[in-house]
């Protein structure tokens, strides 16, 4: 039995809403249960120092937690003066996610920045910030589109994540903190609506774990994202 | 006519929810109209150096702005390394503010986090702040009551902030951003219940103001935030 | 009584040395009491890159305090590789004044820093300062006029600030640094050479201050500086 | 065909040279092919603060490329004066694999830091490192236990780490920097001797990879891997 | 001619005041010329971590420039977050020239910092500190040797320096900043009571010197410390 | 007797190893005895902000040791987020000593970096990398006229350096660390082919040092430095 009581392959109850906050051009609050990250898409229409006169744009994006986001505070990260090692992680992963399904060609010499902003933490703060992520950016380039100022979709796929792990030696989907706290091994994917793979990144955490547990993760993975990837589409239509 | 359309002594819809975040000793969604800010309480049981064994407490703030809570995004702080003038100054005065209503000897050898983030900013967010702190605080110490940690409790009172300014050659009331911008004089007030000053900040931002304006920005303020303490003591009823 | 012995509207001993260095276009020595600052005005042949191409100039201010100004050392902020925020605050606060009497297109494109460092400390350094650093401004001001890089007056007005406070139970004037340690309030007025306020700030240090007391410290200011503003005349004159 | 002409399974030239510097507990100059690694390993008799009086201790590692490692100079870490994103991933993943097959109590109240320090890069400098850092923990463990300090031997396994792709569709083993270059997908893999899996971190960088290609450079890697072990182990008896 | 129309073996004017600022137990504005260094010197009874319990005391020093000591303004170090790399080497020469006269036992278990900061430049700063750094120290001594606190004179010595130079072919004594910035060589000699060298740094700027140019600097520099020795002794003695 | 058993006069065995990396268009491996730099040297065809459009060129370097290049591990610079003191006087001396025997305007608007890299120290680690970093530039400067880049020879001299100090009242040359920690005085000395100084940094570390025992040490450094001289011929020969 799981902690939170819930059924291997079961997800947390997911939510995405929309038009959050009222200035950014995409702005997503992402629900994964108790986990509750704001997404915002900002366009700025200039380009990083080495993509100037490319013609093509760039997708970044930057990750942080409130300081009472959790259990204990943690401190903040503008007052230490320096981003920890989690965090530049975490912000590296969520934008090469979300880079894997855009054409920066069609995006255009500008650039999104997607900034995930975790208000509550109950884990899984990276996949749901990709999985919100990609609809604050879906709606950053609807804007765009809108507009005239890009003429084809940049969006060639959709993008979602789950976490999956072993927990008492079972496979299980979408850990919640205090699964994750006691799982054995941790795995994060990404995959986009074809069902293909973007990035996988898995670790033992206790002992190492073996290839048929790997194969099991991965098809729990796979069945959960393309729930979530639904959910977004339904978000978007809403 | 102001550009919100409002009274020239008409504060904007006030509004404190409380448990707005579940693990913070205190947590209160303030919003002044479009300006949201979320502020958290952490209870810490141990002090800045210069406290320890002295029997004493301290309570203390941090201020954020999450990148896109403005109408252009700006750079996240903890991504440039160091937190901007701004922001220190405004932790600063919440700090202080709050301060001016605690008994720190009643609160015995702990500390108080207040953490004001911005997720939304139209104007008047450090008024917010301490208004919204003041009821994270008041959370925070019921919880160390409940819990027979604190005997005597440490709030001796409340305390509010309200900004006041000359638009127009008019004194008003609570401006929000578009306001402020055309403003030529802004000025924040911090007074307690008993309708006494605990801090009072005012700067010409066109030309240099009377004495007369003065005096008209104050008896604006103080009547602001009567109803602000008003609205304090409802939330926390409620 | 005042620890100084001095009456409630007695200002300190004041002294303003012009040419105290002879590199800087503008070198003040200002002295209130045992408080000593020196003020440069440096001008500098471009602005901060907003201005660029605006055919407007730039005043700012920066502030130090030499390790051994005060009665323990305090650690070098060089070493420690930050400004801390009460030196922020300081010197924002000097560079606002400041630019609340000079006419940024009148100055051309051009930056005036003035650099305010405290050899020795005695209360009252920031209001010393903008009252020296006025001083500077005008030398150098004086200079580019009589280069013909400037052709019309910039300053259209004079600024001085003093600290004013609540000193058991008394309204008294420019606070040394024993009296402001005991002051049950603090405030620092600016105001320019027509008795109009630039900047005030008043924090209350031990019970919040009434209204009355409020209006007798503004009082007190005003005849204070309206002594300094005489005096940087003179020194001007001399 | 690959641009390096090696068969889709090869591994590059391996060679392991202990006791390449003097003063280091385990000093292991780790060579694939023309990535040349040195990696030593430092005994601290002293934790992180999280662990005093816990009878457990660390192993850590840390990164770092000499500015010319590479084929144009990269800015020096610390003249930049901080650890860019890549560095603070790698030293992480070095770290978590390192200890995956270390009994920390075991280990005893002591810190071991790997300090893995790329003087060549040619691709696949964080698998060379987990590689050659697991020989030079080795020796170091090694002289722990000849000094009686340790009494039980802290490693119950070998890791290593090997690196695979997409490379023109094709699955191949370990990429130099031209194959990496153009990889579709490129994948770290960190095993033990058990050949359990401890860290698996794959990325597509073109388009997204089917779960067959997952498999196959799955079954790749566990291949490289058994033969990597089979190479330290021949080092380390040497 | 020497630019200053000084003989070559001429001192500039050499001025030691001390008490120039009340609240350091030493502090002594020492000019060479127009060359103004103001140099404090601070007791705190705490030593660096690593000479905690060890019966010895440290003596050491921190070098600054007012940006407005130059010609044109330099930025402040504590703006910019960090010290040059020039104020660094300045600083620890001067600590280690006067620690070269302090025996650490006799001065016991607390600390003098000897901060020299640089009122107005006009070459010289560095060898100008350490002269009348010397000073300050010794008033520092006095001070702990008057109250009991130090028993045994931990000065066995004088210790001062002066800069040499070749200025068009010709070896000159004490530089200012114009035939500093033509010299070819520019050395900093740093010498005790006895005539012996404590730090010789001498580096050509233009061509590599001679041996026999060497020397005769070295003469030089042996007849202006003795002179600045007995300026030392007789301010000492006012 | 020395520590080492060497004679007064003798220098440790030296090694200049070309090629040692392949990426940098210079690349030694210098040994002097145990202690062991990389020297590159790395063209960069950009030269600092002050030289753009100058017609100039620059050689600049940087120093840095391998955390475990010492005896116990020392902080990685690069995570400690600064440089040391002693970093940074070191490289200012290695870009001294080697611009001295550069025409910077044969160079043309280029910059050649000199990275001196300590993988194993055991004392004049930075004598070692002056006499490398020569060698280096020397392999740098030949490609660039190799490829017509530069027509004139930029080099108009060698340069190498040496360590002198007193030993037990002896005046020893090339001191290695266990005599080095033991010297009394110690100094550095750079000098180029025709025998002349370019840069001369005496320090006594117990007692000061007479007139006779400074002429002892830089006679002891000529005919040291005229060796080295003859080797950095030989491997550029070779």
């Amino acid at each position: 039995m799981r902690p939170s009581g819930r059924a291997a392959d079961q997800l947390r109850s997911i939510r995405l809403t929309r038009g959050f906050t009222r200035h950014a051009e995409g702005s997503v609050l992402v629900e994964f249960g108790d986990t509750r990250v704001l997404c915002t898409a900002s366009v700025e229409e200039r380009v990083p120092p080495w993509l100037r006169n490319s013609n093509r744009g760039w997708v970044t994006a930057e990750y942080g937690m409130l300081p009472r986001a959790t259990g204990s505070r943690t401190d903040r990260e503008a007052a230490r003066g320096r981003q920890q090692g989690r965090t530049v992680e975490i912000q590296r992963l969520i934008g090469r996610a979300l880079r894997a399904v855009v054409d920066l060609e069609a995006l255009g010499e500008r650039r999104v920045v997607i900034d995930c902003d975790v208000l509550q933490a109950d884990g899984g703060t990276r996949t749901a910030s990709i999985t919100g992520g990609y609809v604050a950016l879906a709606d950053a380039v609807g804007t765009l589109m809108k507009s005239g100022k890009v003429r084809r979709n940049p969006l060639h796929g959709q993008v979602a994540a789950i976490s999956v792990g072993i927990h008492q030696g079972t496979p299980v989907l979408d850990l919640d903190y205090a699964e994750d706290s006691e799982a054995e091994t941790d795995m994060n994917v990404v995959m986009n609506d074809a069902g293909h793979f973007i990035e996988v990144q898995g670790t033992a955490e206790g002992h190492a774990f073996r290839r048929a547990e790997l194969d099991s993760m991965l098809d729990l993975a796979s069945d959960g994202i393309e729930r979530l990837i639904a959910e977004q589409r339904t978000a978007l239509e809403g």
